[in-house]
Formats: structure tokens, sequence, C-alpha cells
């Protein structure tokens, strides 16, 4: 998979080499690469942000620098052309999955107040919001979309089970978690965990699934089709 | 505002000083620490994680290092003590502004497959999640809430209105917005944006926005009671 982010922050995405993504990086399984919009300026200054149009607090970014930086990195249109947005589609489990099974991704941060919406129209494949809040910038949310999609592409993950135990796979949050030691603070873990009967295991767990997404998230039942999974 | 973040990975929220939340670290308005959750391991090889009871994919980290990591930063149970979690609340703007006025903040972010909950039941105050998604730790997550809640702390943001301005702030979706050319790539800037009239101004700006969140978010216009904000 290939992956480049267009932003004003490349610094930021440092981060990624932490983590299992920078792994895949080091393995080559995932091509990354951040780009620094500013170098595609035209402004003698490198500037990339001016007051809106209208009136308002913030900055908005200018349009030439983004529009000549994606079409230095993807002249052919050969990528899929990501920004992060508050009013895109809201990464759930299933996008994650679909931007997982994607060749090249471009991923556009705006910072301050957003872009310029003409760049949008003109450049933009797909607008995908990662919450209903602000965010200073897109940079946190391009990493959260990386992170979550990279997860499903072949040879990330250690075990290729790994992400079918997880909250949302089978439409249910996540069964808890307990490791040893079997006592901890008076706590014990639940018997039926250290008995080694796997069907008795997988029943536990799956109740515990169903109990737990009953009690806190009832909108993901409202909408499960099927318990398959967890 | 005090934020305590720990963790196994503390060099990813160096990454935070690349934005408005540096800024606000240097200026003295929000105190920042990453803790690493390894140096309060009594395995002799710093270990923090162990296979799960029950059997499956991955590890989960072990109670005896993040009990007393918390006990040592947060004796006195002072900070409001939130774990970044699939199965916690969804993160909103709501939920960021009113994080934004906590004095003491810890998160905690889990890795792997989780933590053993026996010590989310013995530390916690409140799970948090930050959408329908899987991500590889709690790193990302735990940085999206201090970006989100961090921007209504005063003197974090350069204006007061600023956040004012954004999508979901009046239960509505952000207008779009324009910068200098005034036409780029034969596309024009909305004519009302520049002939200065301020009433126009607002309500084609609030005409976008009901359109734009009619379009996108119909779910945001059912849950709304009031467009002022907007």
């Amino acid at each position: 998979m290939k992956i480049r982010v267009l932003t004003l922050f490349p610094k930021m995405f440092e981060c990624l080499n932490e983590s299992i993504i920078g792994r895949a990086i080091r393995n080559g399984i995932i091509d990354f690469r951040a780009v620094d919009i500013r170098e595609y300026s035209k402004d003698k200054h490198h500037k990339c942000d001016d007051t809106p149009y209208g009136g308002g607090a913030g900055m908005v970014m200018t349009p030439q620098p983004i529009f000549d930086c994606i079409n230095a990195v993807d002249p052919e249109h050969e990528y899929l052309r990501v920004y992060m947005s508050a009013q895109g589609e809201t990464l759930c489990d299933g996008l994650s999955r679909r931007l997982g099974t994607i060749e090249n991704l471009l991923i556009l941060c705006g910072h301050y107040e957003g872009v310029d919406r003409r760049v949008i129209e003109l450049c933009i494949d797909k607008e995908i919001s990662v919450g209903d809040y602000i965010l200073s910038g897109g940079e946190l949310a391009a990493m959260t979309v990386i992170d979550s999609a990279a997860r499903f592409v072949d040879g990330v993950l250690g075990s290729a089970q790994s992400h079918e135990d997880e909250s949302f796979s089978g439409g249910l949050l996540e069964y808890p978690q307990y490791t040893r030691p079997p006592e901890f603070m008076g706590l014990k873990v639940p018997e039926v965990l250290l008995n080694g009967n796997h069907k008795e295991i997988a029943k536990y767990r799956l109740e515990q699934s169903v109990k737990l997404t009953a009690e806190r998230r009832a909108d993901l039942l409202a909408n499960k089709d099927g318990r398959n999974g967890n």
C-alpha cells in the first residue's frame, strides 16, 4: 500500500514510526511519505494561507500550493484522494477495511480554518471525518485513518486473526480481557477463562460482548444482523 | 490545565509539539507530560504485557505496571482518569468542551489487545472512544482528545471566536471557506462574500451550512434544537 500525506506539518508524522505502522514501513509493506505543501507555494515567502473572504476568525489555506502539490505527487490521478474534514463521511470499521484494500491513498490535511473549497472541488475524491469534534488540523485525523486502515493490509498485524477479535468486527464491543496474575488487588480472573474449555470460553465471551454492547452501545445492537465474528 | 498521559510509547507525543497544543505547552497554558508505564514494571525485564487468559491473538497489558504508574502520578486521585477504549463513550464536540474545563486530566493508553479489565475497575473514572474503528493503540486517540479539548481552554486559540465558527458548534456543519485569489482555475469565489455586506454574508453562510448538513449529515439536523452559533 502506497500512502502519501500532504501537510504543512510533515514532522508530526514521525510519531507513526513508533507504532505497528512504523514496522510495516520498515518491512516495505507500506510505502509512506509525508509531503510538505509549503514547498509548492509560489509565494516568495512560501505563504500557504490567507484571510477568509467574507470575514471571520482564523486563516484559510490557499488553493495554489495544494493544487500544485497534489498534481506533482499524483499527476495521473492514480491515488484515491482523501481530504480530512469534519464535513466528510464518518470513519467506521467498515470504511477502514475498505481503505485498507486501496493500493494508492493520498490524504490532504487542512489546518487553521481548513482549505479553500475550490481545491476540494477540483482535486478531491472523498472527504472523511474521524468524528463529530474539531481538531486543530487534519494531521491527527490522517494518522487515525492510516492506523485504522493499515491494520487490514496483509502482513501489517502479526497474526491474521488479530483484527477479528476486536470491537465492531462482529458488530459488538469486545469482551473484557485478562492476563496474569490470576488475582490482583483482591480481584480474580473469571474462573471460566482458567479452565481451558474453549467452548465455554467462547460462550462466556460472546455473552460479555452482548452485555457490554447492550449497556453501552445499544445503537450497535439495533444495526446488527448477525453475531458471528465475536 | 494539567494533562498526564500514561503510555508505553511516550515518544509518540512529541508530535504534539508541532501543533497549537505545542504552543500552549510552551506558553505554560497547558502542563503536559507523557509518562512511560514501563518504568513502573516490577518485572526484571520491564515486561508490561502477557498472553490473554482464555486464549486468543495478541497480548494484554498486565495490571501491576499501570496500577503503580497511576498511583505514582495521581496518589490523591485529583485527576479525572480516562482510559481510551473502543468500549467507551464516543467523543463529540460537547464532550470535548466539557473535558476542556477539567483542571487535571490523566489519560491511560492501552496497546496491543488492551489492558487487563481489573485495572480499569480499580483506577479509571471514564472510558472514552474517538470513534467506531480500531486503532493499534490509545496514543492517537489520546492526542485526539487532548487536541479537541485543549481548543476550549482559555488562551489556547488565538481568537476567542475561532471555535464558535466550526462544524458542530451550532449543531451544523461549517459553511465552505474561500480565500485569495478571487478566481482559481476558472472557479470564482461566490459574489456575496466579496461585497462586504455582513448581513448577507451571514445569511449565505447559514444557508450553506444548513444545505451541507442536510445533504451529508441529516442526523445532525434531527438532533438540533436551535440554529444559533453558526
